[in-house]
C-alpha cells in the first residue's frame, strides 16, 4: 500500500482553508483520521458552489445527489488542535455519471494527508442509489 | 478504481454487530460514507478487547498507540437508520511497526462496504508520530 | 446554572451499555461533550425498540418522524477511551405529542453525565416541523 | 420547559458564519441537533481567538484547558444543507474559574437555534477535571 508518497499539490485551482477544532481531534492530540473525509467534503461543496451549484437545489430541483463510492485517504503527518489547514481540490477524472477528485490538506505547505475520491451521482429517493448521468450544466461548468 | 468488486467476507474470524442511529446518517437518507471509518474502528477495537488489550491501558502503560495512516474504503450499498450490521475484521498483514486490516460492513450477508485500513504503531506523545515497534505480546496474540 | 448535583439514577427502567471509543474522544483526552447526545440517543433508540417501535418503520409508516426540542446537558466527571458506559433512559413526561427523559450516563455507579432531553414528533417531510400526534400504539406502549 | 421563546439577538458582540454541510445533516434532511453544539464551539473558538488566544498554545503554554459543564440547547427551526449560519456569541457571566456563554444560531436574520454553555477551566492531565483559575490574560481581555 505505501507507494511513492505524495508531494504537496501547488497547482491546485481550489482551495478552502479550514481551522482544526475540538471536534476534529481525538484522545491522541490529532485530528480523527475519519474526519478528514468531512474537511475534504466541505472543500468539495465550496468548490461546486464557485462554480454556481448549490447540492441542497440539485436535491430538490434536479432531484439528484452525489454520494461518494470510493475513498482513499493517507495520513502523512499529524494535525492539531487550531492548526489552519489548506484543503485543495482538483478533479482528476469526469465522467457522464461520476467525478473523481485528488485532494490534499497542507499546513504552511507542508502536507499532512491527501485522498482520492470518487463520488457517482445518484436519483434522489432510489433506494438502489443507482447511477443517474451529472446535470449538463455541472459537465459544462467543469471544462 | 471500480476493480473487481468485492464479495461477502465470510470466513472473518471476528464480527461485531452494530446498529445505525440518527447520528450515522445524513441527510441523503443513509449512512454517511465517512461513518464507516469509525464503525470500522469499532469492531477492530472490540477484536483487539477480544485478544485481551485495552487501548487505553496501552497509551498508559506501554505508553503507545495505534493511528491509521491509509485507509480505503468502497461504499457498494446503502445502509439505512435502524439497520444491523455485522463489521467483520480480519488482519491482512502484521508488520513489525504496522498492521493491515481487511473489513466488511454486511447486511444480512449482503456487503454494504469494504476497507482496508493500515494502522501503525506510534510513541504516544511523539508529535513526529514516528513508527515504533508493536509491542511483542499484541504481535505474540495475532499468531 | 450549578443546580444541586443529579445522583446516579439506579431505578431507571433500561440500560444500554456502550463502549468509548477513538471517535467518542477529544484532544483533552475525554469524551467530547456533543458526543454525549449522540450516546444517549442511541440509548432512547433502543428503549423504544425493546417497545417493538423502529424509527425508519415510523418514517417510512406512519411518516412521523422524532426530533429533539430541548437538550439539556451536564457532565460531571470525564469518560475515556475504552470506558464502559450504562446510559439509562427514563421518561420524565409523556405528552401527546412530544416525550421529555432523564438520562444518565455511568460507569460503574459513578454518575459522569445527566441529561434532560425533550423530543417532539413532527410529520416527515413538513419543512415546518410543526408538532404532531405520537402514534397511539406508542404512547400505549409507555403506560 | 418551554419557557419564553428567545429572539435574535442582534447586539451580539461576535458573528461567526458557517455553512451547512452533509457531515452537519441526518435522514431527517435537517442539522442533526447534537452537531449544533460542535457548530456553537467553533463560534467560541474563533471569539477567543479574536482576543488573542490559541487554546492548543493554552494547552502547551498555561497547562489549562477549557472544559464545557452544562449546556443547554434548544432547536427552534431546522436548518437544512447549504444553509449559511451566523454563529452568535455573548459572554453571559464571567468567574475566576467558568465562562458562561448564550449563543445563537441565526440564518438571514431568523433564529434556529440557542445554547447556553458553562465552560469551566482545568489543569491539563488533572483526570479530576478540577476547576482551575482562568488565565488572567484572558479575564483581562474580557472587559
Amino acid at each position: 500500500m505505501p507507494a511513492a508518497a505524495p508531494t504537496a499539490d501547488t497547482s491546485a485551482p481550489f482551495s478552502l482553508p479550514v481551522r482544526v477544532y475540538w471536534e476534529d481531534t481525538d484522545a491522541g492530540g490529532i485530528v480523527y483520521y475519519a474526519n478528514y473525509l468531512k474537511l475534504f467534503e466541505r472543500a468539495r461543496t465550496e468548490w461546486l458552489r464557485t462554480l454556481g451549484f448549490s447540492q441542497q437545489r440539485l436535491l430538490d430541483g434536479e432531484r439528484v445527489m452525489f454520494v461518494v463510492t470510493d475513498a482513499t485517504l493517507r495520513c502523512i503527518a499529524p494535525a492539531r488542535l487550531d492548526d489552519r489547514l489548506d484543503l485543495t481540490v482538483r478533479v482528476s477524472r469526469a465522467g457522464g455519471a461520476s467525478l473523481e477528485f485528488a485532494q490534499q490538506a497542507q499546513r504552511d505547505g507542508t502536507l499532512l494527508a491527501a485522498a482520492e475520491i470518487r463520488v457517482g451521482c445518484v436519483q434522489r429517493g432510489d433506494d438502489t442509489l443507482r447511477a443517474s448521468r451529472i446535470p449538463a450544466a455541472i459537465l459544462r461548468a467543469l471544462v
